[in-house]
């Protein structure tokens, strides 16, 4: 698979999860792993996950805007970054953000070791 | 100095060359570095600098909102998403960006590796 088909299987595995069962996305991180969430900062998959998994909304969607990927490095690391709109619970207004991964390849499969998240205010 | 203060320098660095003097950019690329700038990829520091020189604006103004960096492996590079606001020309209107940078150490400095930079519409 090119870089390209590897970040969006990413995206769209990351966003569902995300969208249906927030702790499934535990497995995506590593003890190395970095998640800045708006002014939060966390290391670790387990940080993350409670982090994740605490946030004050029940419902969420994602709807993704732009999706863009490059190779990051010889050891087969690819950086996303996506900017898209999401709605909690029952507004109707969405909100816009931007995010970016940093997929590191680890036996076959990727892990997230960095995760910066940000709601992009007008 | 700190991933984050490097990170900073970056930015102001990054920006303040970019509203006064585009062609400064070409040294921040190597042969290897790419650039996505909405839907056009460039590789290599040469067409790099052409394209962010070619732009077909006179005068550009960035405003920065958020700056997040994250250490992002062994090496020393670091991982910035910047989101913010550009102004081009005399339109007062500003337009809503996100732009994600992966530095890499050389020699005592770093390069851009990576490069993507997207307008957010609402």
């Amino acid at each position: 698979m090119s870089f390209n088909e590897i970040a969006n299987q990413f995206v769209k595995y990351y966003y569902d999860t995300f969208d249906s069962n927030r702790s499934g996305l535990a497995v995506l991180y590593r003890d190395n792993s970095m998640l800045t969430f708006e002014t939060n900062q966390i290391q670790g998959a387990a940080g993350i996950s409670e982090k994740l998994v605490g946030l004050p909304f029940q419902k969420v969607v994602h709807r993704i805007s732009t999706f863009d990927a490059q190779p990051a490095g010889p050891d087969g690391s690819i950086i996303v970054m996506v900017t898209g709109e999401i709605l909690f619970d029952e507004e109707t207004n969405p909100q816009r953000y931007s995010q970016t991964f940093h997929l590191v390849p680890e036996g076959g499969s990727y892990f997230v070791l960095n995760d910066i998240f940000r709601l992009n205010y007008a």
